[in-house]
């Protein structure tokens, strides 16, 4: 250990923390300066990363899930020699700065994931310490590791009070994910005041609760924080929580302990204050001691041999095992191996709920995708997402690529967040559509880092039937809808399923949510007979008329089955009737107006049709009348019943025409 | 203790469970099985209830939280002389049926939460004890205990995994909430398997780490349901779990400890295996045992005497309390004690943040509804939402009004609707309102309960500015907006701030979401001298222009003043122009065509812009262009320059005249 330089690099943290946020008027200085000694210790000697090769797949993984300390990230990225200069630093959290205010994975070179939401950073570093444990188990051989990696994560009392963090918890526990290691920073001050306003609980008893391994010390005690490491990396049975008492604010005596130093600038006085507190210039501004500097220049060539000697092996090993690598490259591309072959097929004769197609789909495309792993949150039957032929990941079976996540909706979206980010792996997760609002944020996120998450929900509507209106999705397809880049796709038969799960799983840049039914629905004729290349625009004709339609019905998921009914009972009626299948509203609405007219075809009437509440269908429907829509919570009643109850009836529906 | 007549009331829950859920074809006769004795024990001794009087005030309250367990309170409250008839058992799950899926408050009397989606039932069973406590503290005097009644919830192994439990674990655990009692139904099955499959964390060790009692039994012993019960009654300083290890499905040999026994009929052969098992006709359905009914007959004179013993105190407190009785009446039926007085007035010469105007009004307002409590999820400064003259709720203080809820955004808004569940309270509750995406299950259960909480969402868009997007809600207003019930207000300065309180206070049957700035925004001149009046319709008319406008922009929040602005650019060029501030969208577009036309004024062109998504404004703007709206994630930027970025300036707006 060189105490010189690790207090070098402390201070410089400080200094660089206070002056880019007194220069921004804005940030979090509490954390930053309490952590100073932790994040010296993690990027100079623990870190297994290298500053050159940012996104190098064995590097050790770091998040920051208190992420508004994103100043002690990059005050450290900068002094490690990233791609971060003194400049970017001076435009903290200026428009199109590299130092955003909280860290965001993509705009900073060794950002390993975006955080700020609190309890989802520990959450996705959980789905990074699974996925070393999947790599390593798939790729690496007798003779070479070439995964073989720790994940860090620092979080604060803030991540720790979040219900997510007994989800993650419990889950890394269960999961014996002995190589995740979670630093708490044991402020015990948030924004309100002390946590003892309301957080008492023993959380090193909790942890232990969960089978974690967990170890105390002093924030400021060098000792402490390598020799509880140390610890920690040789239990690799548990994960670890290393509880560190700290002070927020530490080395700023104006504001030090206390909650004030936790968001905003310490002010030019106190800054002066911590400045001379610290043996500093007060009047000198960005200081960064040639020591650090110097410190972090010294470890280069550790961090290069280190780096190298991986790279041999890793050629080693790509050498000796010519298949294994190009399932590797594959993997790290999010490519198929091979194209995707013996897709299920079905006939007019067939009736299946989506959720069942969903199913049959999954097992073609996961031998095309190795790398396809997921699970449900305890619904994987009803959910049909076990993929038949594999295994289940445990602490005894890394190679599984099905995963019981447990009734834990949030951290299962975080855990596939972090397992994206981690590279390598391509995620699905599953539960009840309703269920969605347990894991919002998460999926906001991901869509945020442009993660291409696969979410299977199914039970998708009022047809969910007897479980009733807590369990019957209304808004829920919208509120997915309007998250910037999530894509949501409803399929309304077992074909479109199979298109679906195809444009999901080809997709490499946002999420999709795959919404699927519970109940039985018949396989249509597809008057498009080009169907599965229309679709990839968001819709298509599934019923056509001759002539010009006299009404266009848009409709999505099982309603679109159920329009085709009702357009036959109005043909009798002598109306000209289209229907079109509406897979991807968003998606079709984006298209240009000439594709849109030929799809909706000139008709005089364009009807809408969804089990969900109206909004945006106001923009094609002809007028609000013609927007069949719910918009109240559901009713517990068998199905076709509930069905009945809102008028989605093949007769009630042409009784509009 | 009345061994026979308990066991033959368990013997008939099961009974009556089993062919429910068979006639039915739905429903999860797992747990009414397997809990049929506590389910006995509690409403035939140790609940302090009343058929009669389904709603008093003093009773003990009772939450099943693992609410897919219907059955088993429905056969318990048909058995007591409820208001449920055999005839509504056999309708069990069927439309319009007092029986549905899963408990619905509102549906069934003697039900006391909708419970379904797991974790929120612990939670809102949390928000009653404090209910208790509050008004206990508030209304009880030296001679007389008004309010003196414990809660009790039932939950499963659902419930434990999921992270709100781990928030109301941690928060009741804080606020030593000693009359709550909280059953776990330890049958270590899950819908996937046996528990242990994901779910091996020791939860008596984690629910101690929070301050609770825990205490352990079996099911099926009554001496242990009883004198553990006493032992929870008899700590008044922890709340208490008691793990009862039981027997999914118990009674019935085809499926018993089996995860088949927990979501679906048990099917005909099943049923009647168990009925021979449990010495019944196999051929008989719908059986309830003599002495079941009896056994709860015979309970009747206590009920009775219990709750006239408690009349006849609440009677002799009221007449010699007769103040504090006017200030009961007020809360119970959630009126105001006096006329809000002293809210505050601004002039166009002020400049604040709705978030501080806000604050303001809600010191009036807390003045003439005292049963108003509530707090935010540590962001009390940042949200404004402290009651100055009131104390902090606490396990010192039952008095305190404010309550610091910690970061547990979700037990917060669950414990809310526990709190009004109870009666006599009102609740605001506050955080920034991204973090609304943690709640949203939450706040849905509650529109589906017409639970008027208050939300208090600050920091309402991209103008969050320097945090970025993380912190910014972009599509969060839309999501609120579309959750059948729940009201959205979005006021545009600060005297619109204060009509907004209002509004939301006077509302008793619907969650109301005040959605508040962060930055400091002018107060305008209003044209429509009646504005306070009309503003009830949802919209008004803030600037007007003479003659028809050739553009009336409709415009929320913050963007009020900014259209404002931009309109009189537009004057200079010669354009009339009105601005529109739409308070509550969905409220203005459900009034009336005449009503609407008269607010827009006739113009030929509707412009709109709001700092979020699009959706929803294509029903009001001429065209597709005529909506400014952000429909991407945010940047990190200070709010000026966020704003400038995304093209609102009234320079960008002016432009598009």
């Amino acid at each position: 250990m060189n105490k010189k330089g690790l207090d070098a690099a402390a201070l410089s943290i400080r200094s660089l923390s206070m002056d880019a946020i007194q220069k921004a008027k804005s940030g979090h200085p509490g954390m930053p300066l309490g952590c100073a000694e932790l994040g010296a210790a993690l990027y100079g000697e623990l870190l297994n990363h290298n500053p050159e090769h940012p996104t190098w797949i064995n590097r050790d993984r770091f998040v920051l899930s208190a992420g508004h300390a994103s100043m002690l990230v990059y005050s450290l990225l900068h002094l490690c020699g990233y791609d971060l200069s003194l400049e970017d630093i001076k435009n903290f959290r200026q428009l199109g700065s590299k130092c955003p205010g909280h860290p965001e994975v993509g705009v900073t070179a060794g950002v390993d994931a975006s955080t700020g939401p609190l309890g989802q950073g520990i959450s996705m570093a959980v789905g990074m310490a699974m996925a070393e444990t999947m790599l390593a188990a798939k790729f690496n051989t007798a003779n070479h590791k070439i995964i073989d990696h720790y994940t860090y994560a620092i979080c604060g009392e803030g991540c720790l009070m979040e219900g997510i963090s007994h989800e993650m918890g419990s889950l890394a526990g269960h999961l014996k994910l002995g190589k995740l290691i979670v630093y708490y920073d044991q402020n015990e001050v948030s924004i309100d005041g002390p946590t003892n306003i309301t957080f008492t609980e023993d959380i090193g008893k909790r942890f232990e609760s969960y089978g974690w391994q967990v170890l105390k010390g002093s924030m400021y005690n060098y000792d402490d924080i390598f020799n509880l490491t140390e610890k920690a990396k040789a239990n690799t049975e548990q994960p670890t929580l290393i509880m560190l008492k700290s002070e927020i604010g530490h080395g700023a005596p104006l504001v030090a302990g206390k909650s004030s130093a936790h968001g905003a600038p310490i002010g030019e006085e106190g800054v002066k204050e911590a400045k001379k507190f610290l043996g500093l210039n007060p009047d000198e501004y960005f200081y960064v001691s040639p020591d650090a500097y110097k410190y972090f220049a010294d470890q280069k060539a550790r961090w290069t041999s280190n780096y190298n000697n991986w790279k041999a092996d890793f050629d080693a090993w790509a050498k000796e095992n010519p298949e294994l690598k190009k399932e590797f490259d594959a993997a790290m591309e999010d490519k198929p191996i091979a194209p995707i072959e013996g897709l299920p097929t079905y006939t007019t004769a067939d009736k299946l709920a989506t959720r069942v197609a969903s199913g049959n789909a999954m097992q073609a495309i996961a031998k095309a995708y190795p790398q396809l792993v997921g699970g449900s949150a305890d619904l994987e039957g009803s959910n049909g997402c076990k993929l038949k032929s594999e295994g289940y990941y445990g602490p005894d079976n890394r190679s599984g690529r099905n995963i019981h996540f447990g009734i834990r909706e949030f951290a299962m979206a975080a855990a596939c967040n972090g397992m994206l980010l981690h590279g390598g792996l391509r995620t699905f997760c599953a539960t009840f559509m309703i269920f969605a609002d347990y894991m919002k944020s998460a999926i906001r996120l991901g869509a945020m880092m442009n993660l291409p998450s696969i979410y299977v929900f199914t039970h998708d509507s009022i047809y969910v039937g007897e479980d009733g209106p807590t369990h019957q999705p209304i808004e829920t397809l919208n509120s997915l809808r309007t998250i910037p880049g999530v894509q949501v796709l409803r399929p309304g038969d077992a074909e479109e399923t199979t298109e679906a799960w195809k444009m999901a799983v080809e997709t490499t840049d946002h999420p999709v949510c795959l919404i699927l039914g519970r109940q039985g629905l018949g396989v249509y004729e597809k008057a498009d007979s080009d169907w599965k290349n229309t679709i990839k625009c968001g819709a298509y004709i599934a019923k056509d008329c001759s002539g010009t339609p006299d009404i266009t019905i848009l409709a999505t998921g099982s309603e679109v089955s159920l329009s085709i009914d009702a357009a036959k009972l109005g043909e009798a009626k002598g109306k000209k009737i289209r229907v079109v299948s509406v897979l991807d509203r968003e998606l079709f609405e984006s298209q240009d107006d000439v594709l849109q007219a030929k799809i909706i075809g000139g008709a005089k009437r364009v009807m809408t049709i969804e089990a969900g509440i109206r909004s945006g269908w106001e923009v094609f429907a002809t007028n609000k009348n013609d927007i069949i829509s719910i918009d109240r919570f559901g009713v517990s009643a068998p199905a076709n019943k509930a069905g009945e109850f809102f008028g989605f009836t093949p007769e009630k529906i042409a009784e509009r025409f």
